[in-house]
């Protein structure tokens, strides 16, 4: 294992003055009392904005929808861990005993969340250019290649903008049932579209989780027909 | 009305380079195609990012959970809308007229879009600094007067920790019934604490709120016992 200022000179390049924030960005809570959720806290709003100004630059004829599911594909959780694990960063962790034994380096949140306390600690130490040139770098790849906006569409909106451009009325979303005990519920809703006749319905451990499914079974008879 | 470019030197202290930024940040989507929506998206990132940033630097003691209350108390829309209210920033709006008629410029959500579209508008114009200090000088008040972060806990969070700290065992919520058609439906929920042998109900429009109406019954009941 080679040390936190090695890895983040060699992978980051990135020379931190004050390591002792680049400690704290790679300490689990689980591992000690200077920990990284403050610094989370603070990469995380750092990401989105840079993330934001940059989609805003390099999309101009994307509208304000369009920027918010774009930027929701770059910052989640999955996105981050990708790019953590491409950097090694769960070499680098301090885990409690408890979530090393239990593999916790491997845990995407945990990843996810240190690559945020990284980029929260090199503003602390760097200043904003230098932090956002780090986002920057880290995500040039993915920002060249940005996917189809409408394809980030969930189910409930591309069933809207469907039946709108056919000129049809907007379908109903209803409860039906909601089955199981506290912490266990399963919401079962219908998808109406009365005009049609047609109804669907989908499952989920929430309300919009069901709706959601409902809606992707409509769409499916929709187009299918 | 004074002209754009003399509000915000006056009441913004800053001087726009490319003036039809400024337009197009001041114009609501009711009233032409260049509109504000693009730049309020910037505009929001930028604000979160510098509130974010700037509690950081003022609470060294807040953890994760007190950093974002506090900035989710600072960013809501009823805040933008009084800052944009002070500013008296509803007469620089451009609204369509089906918006004008009905009173479009007092509302506050129109108000706080605005607001932030012109925090997008000078990032674009004279950069983050001057964005950053814009901020800044607007939220100076607020941010000397922080309220504290306990009082912003939802009634959920509340009632969990008030229990943790009598060695209590949690509570349960269950959705016992959703009645009223689509669009107007209405959750019952009840909150159970088994083993104090207490249950109270709670109602709402979303499940979430139903649960949270349900959690300040029980720490009414819990706390005048």
């Amino acid at each position: 294992m080679i040390s936190d200022h090695d890895w983040v000179q060699r992978k980051l390049g990135y020379s931190f003055r004050d390591v002792s924030l680049l400690d704290a960005a790679l300490t689990h809570r689980s591992s000690g009392s200077r920990h990284n959720e403050r610094l989370e806290f603070l990469g995380d709003s750092l990401l989105n904005f840079v993330i934001a100004h940059e989609l805003f630059l390099r999309s101009p004829r994307a509208d304000e929808g369009d920027l918010s599911r774009l930027r929701a594909s770059l910052v989640r959780g999955v996105t981050l861990a990708e790019i953590a694990k491409s950097l090694g960063l769960g070499d680098q962790l301090k885990l409690g005993s408890g979530e090393l034994k239990s593999g916790g380096y491997r845990r995407e949140s945990i990843l996810a969340d240190a690559l945020e306390a990284v980029f929260g600690a090199v503003l602390l130490d760097g200043g904003p250019e230098a932090a956002s040139r780090m986002v920057l770098e880290l995500y040039a790849g993915r920002l060249d290649n940005l996917p189809d906006p409408e394809h980030l569409k969930d189910p409930k909106t591309r069933l809207q903008e469907w039946l709108q451009s056919k000129n049809i009325s907007l379908p109903d979303y209803i409860v039906d049932d909601v089955q199981g005990a506290a912490h266990n519920q399963r919401f079962i809703v219908s998808c109406r579209v009365d005009s049609l006749n047609l109804h669907t319905t989908g499952q989920g451990t929430s309300r919009r989780k069901a709706e959601q499914a409902s809606a992707t079974s409509m769409l499916e008879k929709l187009t299918s027909e």
